[in-house]
């Protein structure tokens, strides 16, 4: 609206659209569903975001999202807290989680190492991974960083690290996906599968 | 996470479930998103929500949102007040006003008649518009109503209530739209444009 729009309006639609996938459009379509929503509606959404931001911290052990000091895979007894799973975010942690074949512990790394990006190691949860390590109850780590080029390059990074401490490395498949067509991959991506081939 | 979802988390997810255009993907996104900025910035976006809420409100006169009792547009006196461009929604008004060659004022219904949704003309601003137009000082009526079934019929209705007063209720032209080609054009809007036939 030019020279009539408003002030409180266009505040809003800026820092909607700091939020991911959300452009101009849909920050004003947003706006308008708030403007036509009852008031009680919309503290609802404005004290969920609150108590979010002051309610979840990261877990003093694994780094994922959690609600109390110790989150609740880490303080489960029923899990096997001799086999950890490296991943990036706490995002990823939901993602195995989801697939409910994995009975292990976890541990976040928040985020990975880039260099282009001047992400090193010390930028990211690597030193508490190897004090827990080096606490000798863990047997195995697995490394399920995303296979794109920071992903590889921290599962490698932790590779090294772990190995001396006397502990199982290892990295998650990386090929074919299930369901999926030899046509449909990529050079890179076969050429990973085949590596990686397994006895039958 | 199943068993290990976070309350505070879920409720934040529901809740931006009911924003238009957000499903549960975008909704994570988004929660993750603000666990990962400064509580400054989230702040800065519950208090421009808050801001909106509080401060806008509709136009006492022509029911677009205004931050003060009367609208920017009703306000200005370089616009012409005796031409009143009829439209169901403020965001209406946004995009005539960036078309920039309308410079009349505006009537916002907030709805169109839908019978199908039981919503009759005392759902919407109706009853404001023709005391606009009792009082006697607008010469002309632009009805610019979405032209599928509600806003065809709310043109209808609005016509036949108008005209008796001696103020000319035009409807906006329907037809192909600008740099279209006729190949595209659907056949309801091709009777249309033909019907709306005009003289170069």
């Amino acid at each position: 609206m030019a020279g009539y729009s408003l002030n409180t309006i266009e505040k809003l639609i800026e820092q909607l659209m700091k939020l991911p996938g959300i452009g101009r459009r849909s920050a004003q379509r947003i706006v308008y569903h708030i403007l036509e929503t009852d008031k009680e509606e919309v503290s609802a959404l404005t004290e969920a975001i609150i108590d979010v931001k002051t309610t979840v911290r990261f877990c003093s052990i694994c780094n994922n999202f959690s609600e109390s000091d110790v989150c609740g895979i880490c303080n489960d007894v029923k899990r096997d807290h001799k086999l950890v799973c490296v991943v990036e975010s706490p995002k990823d942690v939901e993602i195995i989680e989801r697939s409910a074949t994995y009975n292990g512990t976890y541990h976040v790394l928040l985020g990975a190492i880039s260099p282009l990006e001047g992400r090193g190691p010390h930028d990211i949860k690597v030193d508490s991974l190897i004090e827990r390590i080096k606490k000798g109850t863990i047997r195995e780590v697995v490394i399920a960083t995303d296979s794109d080029t920071e992903g590889e390059a921290t599962a490698i990074y932790l590779t090294k690290l772990i190995r001396p401490l006397g502990v199982k490395a290892m990295r998650i498949g990386i090929g074919l996906p299930v369901g999926s067509n030899l046509e449909f991959a990529d050079p890179a991506t076969l050429a990973r599968a085949i590596e990686g081939r397994r006895e039958l």
